[in-house]
């Protein structure tokens, strides 16, 4: 830890990979105020407090109507000074959610369009963002191969000093090394 | 995205879990200004526009005086409110280091002790943090199994609306799922 007094220089923002491996769809928007009409995940900004997964769940549900629930992180980006960042850094977390609910009512505010999408089909298009694609095929090889491979799960965990606990995401590991104590 | 405007929520710090391979050696340090005196890796806070594994190596050169390299990110933590982040939520994040100098030339502000020590005994001992004792176990089962069981590379990609780019952190993607078009 730094001995410089703490202060905020990151905005987090989430985005939720809806996937229903039943159908294998996957539920993707299109912004209505960008120039370019790709398809990507809905997501937006953590408010202060919020849990990741919170956030996923929230920020899908404003803007597609879908009701669904966090299952791991999938990927991080991070980038400075994008713009609307207001010179600040950017950590932006892609969530894996499941559908609890399959009805689309999107927010004509935010969405020109909103639908259920093939999961190959985003993986192959051009119309969509690089991390929107690069996602998808990991999505598609989780699907394939078993989530396992893909997914950081979650875990609650005790903060030492102060009685708090955090959320820690890695890696399942497998169940001898969650309680080594006295392992050879 | 969100339609308020964005404004810094987190603050982001980073541990260095270096790890030499060769010897089964992870570097740890004991902070000073602790009641307790626990082994954890070094670490700091982000400085703004700092990418996460240019933190990662400042830091554990600052503290420790051992030069190092990124090779992944292992495990993300969010933390509320915790004690030092001025009311701010915490984003913490432990990056694999590959070691590059071996003579500890510690910081005596920030450390009481700084060493090299066996990964199995920091995976099983009890002087040490939650989040520490599970990291060691997830290297230790990568040292084991093979480093793509739990690394999540490193890759740049162009941001769409910028002419940007911007870091992406996931489990590395089979080469077949790397490059998707065309595939069947």
């Amino acid at each position: 830890p730094s001995r410089l007094p703490g202060y905020a220089t990151h905005q987090v923002g989430v985005a939720g990979a809806v996937f229903d491996e039943n159908t294998r769809k996957i539920l993707v928007v299109q912004d209505r105020n960008k120039s370019k009409n790709m398809w990507k995940f809905p997501g937006g900004l953590s408010e202060p407090g919020e849990d990741i997964g919170d956030t996923a769940v929230r920020e899908v549900f404003e803007e597609t109507g879908i009701k669904s629930e966090f299952r791991s992180l999938l990927s991080i980006r991070q980038q400075h000074a994008s713009p609307g960042a207001f010179g600040k850094s950017d950590m932006y977390v892609i969530c894996r959610l499941r559908p609890c609910s399959f009805t689309i009512n999107f927010c004509q505010h935010e969405c020109l369009r909103c639908e259920w999408m093939d999961l190959e089909d985003l993986a192959k298009t051009a119309d969509t963002t690089p991390i929107t694609s690069r996602v998808a095929r990991l999505l598609l090889y989780g699907h394939r191969e078993g989530f396992d491979k893909i997914d950081l799960t979650m875990e609650e965990l005790p903060a030492v000093y102060t009685g708090l606990f955090y959320k820690l995401y890695h890696k399942e590991l497998p169940e001898n090394y969650k309680t080594m104590t006295g392992m050879d």
